[in-house]
Formats: C-alpha cells, structure tokens, sequence
C-alpha cells in the first residue's frame, strides 16, 4: 500500500463506518481511505433483516452498494473478512487479519474511524452452537436464519426478547405462517413504553395469533442433535418445545478492540467521544453503536444504539478525520416501528429513562382521530405525552395507531430539540386537512391535555 | 331574555364563533352565551364539503354538533337563520334580525365575539342569478350544489381557479365521472408553490383526464334560461360550454358588520386584532377568517384564514372573554391538501409572500424516498426548502408525493415556530423504519442540501 497519500482507516463497514469513509473522501479526494469489515458484507441495510426473513424484500435488495461501487464509484478500499485486532496508539498502526487465510498486517494510519458496532447479548446458558438458535445483527445471521427457514421449515418459533426488534422478527415469522411464542421478562412488550401504548401493541400480537408471555424468563435451553429442543422457564412451568429460538434479548456496544488499545470507554460501556467524534486518543474518532452520545433532554452522555445517528456521527467523525469541522449536536432518542397493523413511535426518555435520570414526571394519555372524524379510514391515535412536573418542559411522547402515526412523532421530536415549552407545543400551527388530519391534531390535544392538567385552567 | 346573567354574543356559528362560545362558557358556566347564525347551519365541517361532493361522506355526517347539542350538552343558545346587522358600541347592543320573520331586536351585550368569517369574491360579470353557477364556503352552498348534481345531472364543469379548494372540488367531479375544466389565471396551478412542486400536482391533474388551461381568464359567461351556456376566455379563444361553473377564484374577509360598527379594519382589509384577539374597541373580541394575525415569520400582521387558526383564536376569544387571559402566538401558515394520489403540504412563506416581504431568499429542491428505498410502497417525495440567503434563517417548505407527505411537513412546521436553523434542522433525529421512513429523512437531506448550497463544504 502506497504511503504517499494520507491515510485514514475505518474499522467496521456498515452505517457509521461508511459514512464516515464516505464524507472523508468526499471532503478530500486525495486521501487513501480504508474500510476494514470483518463480515463478507458492507453497506447493508441491518434493519431491513425482518422484511427479508418475512420475504417482503429480497436479499440482493438490502445493499446500498457494493465493495465494488465503493471502490469504484467513492474511490473508497474496502477490505470485507479482515478483521482489525489492534491498534497502535504509539506506532500509529492497525493490525488487520485476514478471516480467510489469517494473514495479518500491520497497517500505518493518519487517523482511525472506529465504527464497531454493537453485538446481541446471549444468556449464559446458551453454551453449544445450535443450528437452530439465532440472534439478528448482521446480514450474516439474517442470511444464515432465512436459509435455515428454507431448508429445515421449522413451525415452532420461540422469540426471546419484545422491543422492537423482537416484536418486527415475531411480525415476519407470522407472515411465513409459523407458530410464535414470545416471551418477554418485565411485564408488557416494548418493557419502558407507557402501558396504555403498549396494551394496544399487546392486543395487535393476540389478533395475529402471537402467544405472549410477559413476566417470563427462559431459564435454560435443552440441547439435543446440535438443536435446541425446548426452552425451560422455570420452576412450575412447561418447557416449551422449539423448532428455532431467536434471541432479541439486547444488544452491547462492541468496544473489546477500543478498549484492548487504550481507548477510554465510558460509563454506558461505550466508547467516550466529544461532539466532534474525537476518542481521547490523538486522531482516533468514534461513531455509531460503539460509542456514547450526548442526549439533548438529560443533558448527559447516553448508549442510544439507532441509525440514523450513526449515520450522522459516521459523517462528523468522517469529515473531521479529513480535517473539516463539524459537530454531532446530540439525540433525543426517537424510534418508530410496526408490528402488524399497528403503527408505534416514541421520541425523548422513557419513564424508566426518567426515573434513572432523577426527573419529577407527569404522564398524560389521551385518544384523538388520525383524520377528520367523518373522512374514511380514520383511525384512532393514542398518545402519551410525558413532562416534568415543575417546570412543564416536555420529556417525551409516545403514540400507536393504524394511521398517521410514525411522522407525527417528529414534531415532538423537534419539540424536544427546540426545547418547546408544552404551551408552545399547544400553539404549533400544524397542517390540516380532512383526509390526513383532524383540525385538532393529535400533538395539539395532547399537548392541550398535559397544559390543562399541569395547570389551572383560566389561564394558559 | 334574561339580563341577570353577563352576557357573551358571539355572532358567527361556525369554527372560530363555537370555539370562542364554547370555551367561555366552559370557562365561566354562569355566562349567558348566545350564538347568532346567519345561516340554518352551525358547527359543520366547511373543509370536508369536496368530499361530500364527492360522495366520500354523507351530508349528515359534517356535522360536529347540532343545535340542540350545543344548547343541551354545552349550554350555548344558538340562534340559527338570524343575522347580526348593528352593533352599537355606546349602548352596547347588537341588532339581530330573523331570517325567517325578519323581525329585529336589540340584544344587549356585555361582550361580543364577531366571527363572520369570510366570503368568495365573485367576477364582475357574474350579474345574474344562475341555478348552475356556485361558490363553495358554506354548507348552504355545498348542499345546494349536491342538490344540483343529484337532479340536473351536469355532465360538463368548469372550476374556476387552482388554489387548494379548486383542486379538491376538481377530483370530486372527477370521481363522480363528470368532465371537468380547470382554469387558472396564473402560469400554474398552485399559484405561488415551488414551480417543481406544481409541475408534479399537474402531472396528477393530467393523469386523472382533467383538462387544465393555465394563463387562461375568465372573461364572461353566457346566460341563457337562468343558466350559464358558455364561458368565454377572452379574443381568439373558443368559449367554453358548460352545465356546471364553480367559481373558486378566492375568499375576502367578511367585515361589513364590523366596520359599520366602527371597528378598526387593517391593512389587509380583515379586523385588527390583538394577541388576547381583542378589537380595538372595549369589550369586542374577534376570531377566524375576518380577522388578521400574526405570521411568525414576517412578523407582520397577516390575513391566513385556515382552520386550525380559527379554532385557537376562537379559543383565545372565548376565554378572555370569560375573564380568562390567552393569548394566541400566530401563525406560520401551514397547508396540506389531497389531489388524488398525491398529497401536497407546505407551511412557511412562498416566494409571493418571500417578495412581499423583501426578504432575500434561495429555494433547494430535493427528491427522497418515503420509505426504505426496498421497502414496499416507497415513493419519491420532492421537497422544497426557502431559506433566506443571508441568515441561512428557513423560510418555509413545500413537499408534494404519494406516501407520507403530509405529516412530515410538520416538522418544518415546528422548526419554523422554534426558528430553528438549516444546521439544527439538519441535525433532527428525526424516527427512521424502514416501512416509515428511509435513515435520512426527506427533511435532513433537504435541510442538507440548503446548508450546502448556502455554505461552504468544509464546516457547517
């Protein structure tokens, strides 16, 4: 490799590495920028997995380019199956393996992109490889899940784990047709969500004929023939028989390579970055899932593991290692997904998000039409709306429905972000018309509602 | 009627008068709240008339509430088929004359609500009465025009003007079969939008086989046995036969009342309120469409008469006039309408009010996927964003597309109450799934591409 050029290194090659590789090239052509991706696949769209086990999407579709795309068109050298295992803060060097014939190199840097990740978090007793037990991370595992689909045609399907990405793999498994069992520990899917969002999500499951159980722990797992057999719940309770366990039962942030070489790592185990990406290593940045990120409602670091983050973080990190300047100002946590029919979005701390962080809350629920209540296919919007007692400023929101749901939750997003008072939020001059929205929009009433009862009434 | 209770007359029955009549009664239930309704009808939905048209709702179904509901439930006395026409401030009482009896009497007041709203402007050469020539503001006029189409079956209509109710009131002919003729004054419908945006809303109009002649004026019609036979377009255009002409060419506020009553009128030919929607005269509050406001981002007064805004301001004027103390913040201006598949928002100034208001603006034009870019129903939304060249400062924004259009512009709703800049709108951490949205939201890429338009590349 060719040292005349400055080099920059981008360790993972998926949203943040990416966009990180990309912005840098994009801001100075002349520089030599490496992509190192220990899986055969970069560019990929990881969120997509359940619609292409659900055969919604095909798989060659999941790809935003391909390494040669990369190469070609980004002028971006990508290295898949090699695998980063050091790096030297002294000798400013990466030593990058290959997976295939385990040759290593030893590689000198101008700057390092560390855009590792995040990985599934297994329980202890799952000890033996099985054929049947899954996790969803990388294109890897959804490709290795919809190929066992279709050779082994499994009918019993236990899904461990009801955020979000457990309830949309429990959504696709019941489109192929199979028999579900989800089994979550606290007691309600989407544990965090206020309960009144989340008994309608519960309700959606048992219309689609998912068998949920809350308040349930899988205990262990019966091996048999390189299978898992059944999943014990404890004491009392049946095994349940299995064809396929998949378990979305969390995920951590992948730091063993940033923390092996001296890289600090933080209180949310991830790895501490500045709003510019820096490390705390000299011309080492940081973005994405692997890294802790400021968060505009509690004003502290925070572990918020979501793509388009990444994504912007990847483009900071990218831009400053090619010595630009810019800032990464921050999340406020906002996440939208589906579960059958059923729209869900949530933006802003949770209440257990609240509580950890020492705030004084109040919630409000209310109900509101999706569209003028005579204009078909309206369909009711329940939203919760969280703030803090005293000082009236919002916290959160949080909404399910059939219609119109996933894009309103941005306006409470960017409430959060201009830090709107509720009285503010009340006034928003929201868009109406008959077939997409009532005069009084959802984020108007529950607005309206959070005022009227944080407040007596003759004034505003 | 009995003088021991203080008295509120509100004279209007519709959005912003039943607001103001409902909130201050609710306020203060010891009020004498009386509504004076010009018409039969009070507390329909005038926006849902197209879809009426249409047969999309029935005629029952626009009602929010009836008579006896608002005199039952909310204890308001509403007074149908009656019209204010005095008010004398020194004595404090108002005029009302019976529709039916024309009968009149003398009210006298300790408050008043005027909430006349608005009215069509007709051409000068509309003289005659003719039983196939509408405007469509009440649900006078809407019924009538049902009537007429059940019995006369028209089967050739000309709608005058493109605005936003001329194109609703055209796809209604066109799902009744009927064959329709658009004619708009301006180089495009949707006069003043992005010329992007309304190139896309024609494409639509054509797809639909309506037949559009934009540059085009009416410049006469033909009676004949109380009917319009033919519209002519002025020397060297074929006149234009017709069974049907609905006149859509604009509203003006109806303040006749309120200036005989020496009531202060502004600028824009609506009655001068202030925040608390006070008149300038004591003890006169006024609401909706026959009043100016405040736009938020010219910070000049305005005449916006929208739905959403009446309501609040009626809310506003029923609640100070109860004794209470709101204040209504103004309006940014947003708008979202349906023309068949596609659903057109925007929110902000357009480049008409841009110039008015001498500001010096840029325009950027983007097109983004709804969706996930392999996730099913993904359509391409095309944005605009204006933004003033010096401050960087948004301006407005228009969206037209097929999928989750008019939600999103919400969010420029909101940037533009909070006055976000380019850079923190592009920063939103706006909800991404795939079946919702892509990871960069149509409103990053087009806060993005501003920014670079405006800017330099290396910092932001």
């Amino acid at each position: 490799v060719s040292r005349n050029k400055k080099r920059i290194i981008v360790i993972g090659g998926n949203s943040a590495g990416l966009s990180a590789a990309s912005r840098a090239k994009q801001l100075n052509p002349s520089l030599d920028v490496l992509v190192i991706e220990k899986t055969p696949h970069v560019s990929y769209a990881s969120c997509g997995i359940p619609y292409m086990i659900a055969g919604v999407v095909k798989p060659e579709r999941m790809f935003a380019f391909s390494v040669k795309e990369l190469q070609t068109k980004r002028g971006i050298e990508v290295w898949t199956n090699h695998e980063a295992v050091a790096i030297d803060t002294v000798k400013r060097t990466v030593s990058v393996v290959s997976n295939e014939t385990a040759r290593e190199q030893i590689l000198a840097y101008d700057k390092v992109v560390l855009a590792t990740g995040a990985k599934p978090v297994l329980p202890n007793f799952c000890v033996e490889e099985a054929t049947n037990m899954f996790t969803i991370r990388t294109l890897v595992d959804g490709l290795r899940l919809h190929d066992m689909i279709q050779k082994q045609q499994p009918q019993k399907v236990i899904v461990v784990g009801a955020g979000a990405l457990g309830l949309e793999i429990v959504e696709a498994f019941r489109v192929l047709g199979l028999d579900v069992v989800l089994i979550e520990k606290s007691n309600q899917v989407l544990p965090d969500v206020e309960p009144q969002i989340t008994a309608i999500v519960e309700e959606e499951l048992s219309t689609h004929n998912v068998v949920s159980h809350t308040n349930t722990t899988v205990e262990g797992v019966e091996y048999d023939d390189n299978r898992i057999q059944r999943v014990s719940l404890g004491v009392g309770k049946e095994p349940l028989p299995c064809d396929l366990v998949v378990f979305c039962a969390g995920i951590q942030p992948n730091v063993t390579l940033a923390e092996e070489s001296g890289i600090a790592i933080g209180g949310n185990r991830a790895i501490i970055v500045n709003d510019q990406q820096r490390t705390r290593k000299l011309d080492i940045y940081a973005a994405g899932d692997c890294t802790e990120t400021y968060h505009l409602v509690t004003k502290r670091s925070t572990w918020m593991p979501l793509a388009p983050a990444a994504l912007k973080q990847g483009r900071v990190a990218g831009a400053n290692a090619a010595g630009g300047h810019m800032r990464f100002s921050g999340v406020v946590g906002t996440t939208m997904l589906k579960v059958f029919n059923q729209q869900i979005a949530m933006t802003g701390l949770t209440i257990a998000e609240i509580k950890k962080a020492n705030l004084d809350a109040e919630v409000v629920v209310v109900t509101q039409d999706s569209r003028a209540k005579y204009y078909p296919g309206n369909q009711p919007i329940t939203a919760a709306v969280l703030y803090e007692r005293n000082t009236r400023r919002l916290l959160g929101a949080q909404m399910v429905g059939m219609d119109g749901v996933a894009h309103r939750i941005n306006v409470f997003t960017s409430a959060l972000h201009a830090e709107l008072s509720l009285q503010e939020i009340r006034n928003l001059d929201l868009g109406y018309a008959p077939p997409y929205a009532p005069t009084w929009d959802t984020v108007l009433v529950a607005g309206s509602a959070a005022l009227k009862k944080a407040k007596p009434r003759l004034t505003n």
